[in-house]
């Protein structure tokens, strides 16, 4: 692992931190020397990660987060902190010229006032927002590739942007009569200590919230506007579900007139065909999130119903892999010269 | 309990029979009678339910399932098998005088060409279906305190048809454009020996199935026609929760111009403010399954989205209880002349 | 509800005090008129108990703390806070002559350097400690029907004492060798916000805690060392299951000499043959949680190895309903003159 | 992949089969392909394992077994498949000089009387008995580079033998006193339709099976003798978790006189430290299933109780990877030459 692209890591308490860490322990091109937390720092990785005890990596020392250090030590930083927080050391970062993986929402959103809208907070590094490119390599990987900051797209917009890009882009479906009904495990709430998430108030139950107030909403319109080509407006809906990972998206869309389901299915198959990650399944098979745990997969099934003219467009992805910090490894290869599936050869962990 | 009014139960080895034998255990003006299963008949109930181990109804004797007999010792007949073998047994006991609440799709569908279609079986007892009355209390209670047949709703349809009538009859909503996603427990798929519904391919996972398939879909359009006086079509599609019991339904609608969100929850407020077991939750509160566990009640919550113009409904039900047995047991009180919620009086079991 | 005899609970933000409200929503000799909590006083009991919206209890006003207003409009408390607050509230709740069952572990250990020791707290009330009775009303019913204060037994103590009590009381068994695995769902945890508990920490997997180390243990000694009549020290051992609610234990024992499978049945049987809540499992059958859901129930497994010449007592309640606030409702009605099972008369909820 | 070693799969259907395909699709030095099922031939693998669409191995078509073929083509075979069938078919493949890897139990016990006793089956292959290696890389490595035929440990048995060999070895423990309370996730019991098995059958629920009576009790008996040098008899049982992956086993030890904690510690950190597999945690940590999840991970924890005289060990293990599949690859590793843990190098997906 020593002779590796040195990178560092600054947020390690949360599951995206810990995906992050397990991933690159499987990661022959790059070294993590940095791990940071204030409140964690002078452990040993293993102490707050006992699953890495006996892996090299687990005996890493974590630090304060320090720019300075973290600009000499690393030529690639993740950051899995909190919005606002990624915006202020992710611009020092990049200052000192450092590539930056961000997995905050801080540099997903090119529109500043949309960004301070749902977020409720002032955007303080205004003058990257034209440099960051978004994380998603199916779509931007030529950019990514040159790029010195890449915001990592959020786990639900990985979703749902790559489930509907297809049927936008060639036109398929009605651009103003989007459903999309998601739900999310239980890492997606984060590790914070709040009563809402403990096992006893998630477990054998399942509830909706957010309701038309997500804030992945803006990130899943941005994008999807481009792809249309017109401003889309959808109707964006999460849930929680009792599980460890996973976000299933079903997607309720209305098919144009005259388009039909071997249309559909020839558009997708041409879309995602030479993809490695997006599986565009069968006639009659739909995702199941247990089939990517623990992957970069996103599954994705089709289905036209001819009784309502809509086509039903179901996806599948581990929200902390590829929706997450999978995804934020992928981009750090292409930004480092690597091969984007390097170290991500993962297949699922069945059952 | 000897002194109530005796009724039976045919098929007693699924999650409707059990859950129904835990209602009458605590019903003090039913007495259960018979309990009938060709499978087990021999066994005291308790030999195949050990948690009724000490409960007086675990003594009870299973029998083989015998019309002669069931007309002789029961008053009322609860059928918890199949859809086409109820049809039959269920003619049968008519014909005898019993009264029936049949928990299978048998009569639920006025339609006969309509019920073949969606169950692919042909249906021999025509005669009945007008008489039949579809047991959801709150919108037929009268003809249901007459009825000698009633079909009783599926778990489904009872979350979908409560969640849209108010919105439907006051027509609040585009009648062309609703999109019903619903979430099921496990139990909602039986207790039959496949692989499918073992533990570790159901457990930490998440799946849609069915989509715009499901045979609760006519069911559903047959009710909703009813109150809206026009045909209406739904996109109805289902999912697999990792629960034992539960169904939440996530309903799309679009808005009529000028109603507004205060209307919707005058409408709802209006409709159900004197049904005990319909919760119409304040603003900003989203049901959760948990909350109605083990119990009839059906929480209903209202969220209008301004940005899509869409009125979403979130409806939460227990399928085995209020989605099935619970309900059955209502509609029995009817029929019997006992107030609806006799021995129903059910608190969540929290958590 | 009305006319019952009115009683109070102070702590209602935990898994014990919402189980408490459970089940008084349905005990019709009891009406609940005050529940108090500092953090949450001013809200009704539905805003912090969503799931107790629509039922009766649900309107009651959340007040704080006050010993004089809780001794003037109750007859009886029960506390469901820590430890230590327990003992002064408690304490002062029967200076003023008010009935008091005590959930928490503050009067269960009769002799205070036993408690101090364990619980790292001062005993402010000593001169109670040989008042309170010991909340088991199988072994303790007629001290419990004169008593004014119930120390209310921990939940791991019910379910090990009424395991091991026909053996040792019977001297079945070799009194140096007994060894309580236990096993409980993470409600026994609290409703603490910790990492610990979160949902993606207990989920899909499973860990021992505080092996020999438990606070349950003098407790479970102190009883078994009554029913042996000498002093009985046990390996006490302790695990957390990804389950809401249950406790299983398995304690294995060694058979002393000439003790036949047959003998163990008998005495089995002949204790625990009269009690409603106590229920031998018929030979070749053992508990599961499940069965005890809901529930006061205690199903007791028996096994004899004769490989290994051991009894192995297999035992299983509902923690929060048995360990708990079903066991807390058992004892206020003997001390209130009511029978023992009022309002208790529970069936499991399966599944 | 193509330049591997040619292995064989026989029997895909079962979680064990799923996780070699799992395993050996990142395993750049075997090539599996072979794969067969007598229900399931004419299928390629993606077809009944969904989750392995899109990767190269998905594509390798099931035949029916067809020992000729099987000898033909691969240089070692997998047998995933029932006890006395693997016996048959694993004698007829070492008949023609293919070399064998035994997921069953055919040839883990070395008495043949003592299999038939608890297998209920003759056993047909005597003659191989004594050829057959048992596959705990860390105490036979050196035999099974050698081996023909390795008799692949079961589950339980891994994790009770990493568990007490060191104590049994050094003479820490009394060697007539040892329980061993096992718990398994819900894989152990296969991929059997059942209806013990589904979902609503296990989840949320816990219970005690087989106590005393287990199958793989005279395997761990058998290796803990060979290790005491003397006949040892354990009181083994067993209980089923309601998770998909792990057996977390808490094992019940009398120390001897004048044996301390730091003896103990010393003597399983010598026994294990160069073991890069197994993990004896640090004082005061517990394992947990979680941090082996999908690993070859042993983790083992030491608790000396003072108060009873006892050395309490847990040990947890992935049953799937360590306990079958992962332990299969390790054992064909070392027979064909390759390291070890080539391609088992696992992180734990955590959570």
């Amino acid at each position: 692992m020593s002779t590796g692209i040195p990178v560092g890591l600054v947020g390690v308490t949360g599951y995206t931190g810990m995906e992050l860490a397990r991933i690159l322990s499987g990661h022959d091109a790059m070294n993590l020397v940095r791990v940071t937390s204030r409140a964690e720092a002078g452990k040993k990785l293993s102490e707050i990660y006992p699953f890495m005890t006996g892996l090299e990596l687990g005996e890493l020392a974590i630090t304060a987060p320090d720019v300075d250090d973290l600009a000499k030590s690393c030529k690639l930083v993740f950051l899995a902190v909190p919005h606002k927080t990624a915006m202020d050391i992710g611009g020092k970062l990049y200052d000192k010229g450092v590539k930056v993986v961000d997995l905050s929402a801080d540099f997903r959103i090119r529109d500043r006032a949309t960004y301070e809208e749902w977020y409720k907070v002032d955007h303080t590094r205004e003058d990257l927002l034209p440099k960051a490119v978004y994380g998603l390599p199916e779509f931007y990987r030529d950019q990514i590739k040159t790029a010195s900051l890449v915001a990592n797209p959020g786990c639900y917009p990985t979703s749902s942007i790559i489930g509907l890009t297809p049927a936008l882009s060639q036109k398929l479906i009605d651009t103003t009569d989007i459903v999309i009904d998601s739900k999310s495990g239980a890492t997606g709430a984060g590790r914070k200590a709040v009563v809402g998430s403990l096992f006893c108030e998630v477990s054998d139950s399942f509830k909706a919230y957010g309701l038309g107030k997500h804030r992945h909403t803006p990130e899943i319109e941005q994008e999807l506007s481009v792809v249309a080509d017109e401003n889309i407006t959808v109707s964006f809906n999460t849930h929680l579900l009792p599980i460890n990972r996973g976000i299933l998206s079903t997607i309720y869309t209305k098919l144009r007139a005259n388009v039909t389901a071997e249309d559909v299915r020839t558009v997708y198959e041409k879309a995602y065909g030479s993809e490695k990650w997006i599986r565009v399944l069968p006639e009659g098979m739909l995702p199941e999130t247990r089939w990517v745990r623990g992957t970069m997969f996103c599954d994705v099934g089709l289905v036209v119903d001819p009784r309502t003219g809509r086509l039903i467009i179901v996806t599948a992805i581990d929200n902390v892999c590829r929706g997450a910090s999978g995804q934020a490894v992928a981009n750090a290869n292409l930004m480092m010269g690597l091969a984007e599936g390097h170290g991500l050869n993962l297949a699922p962990l069945m059952p």
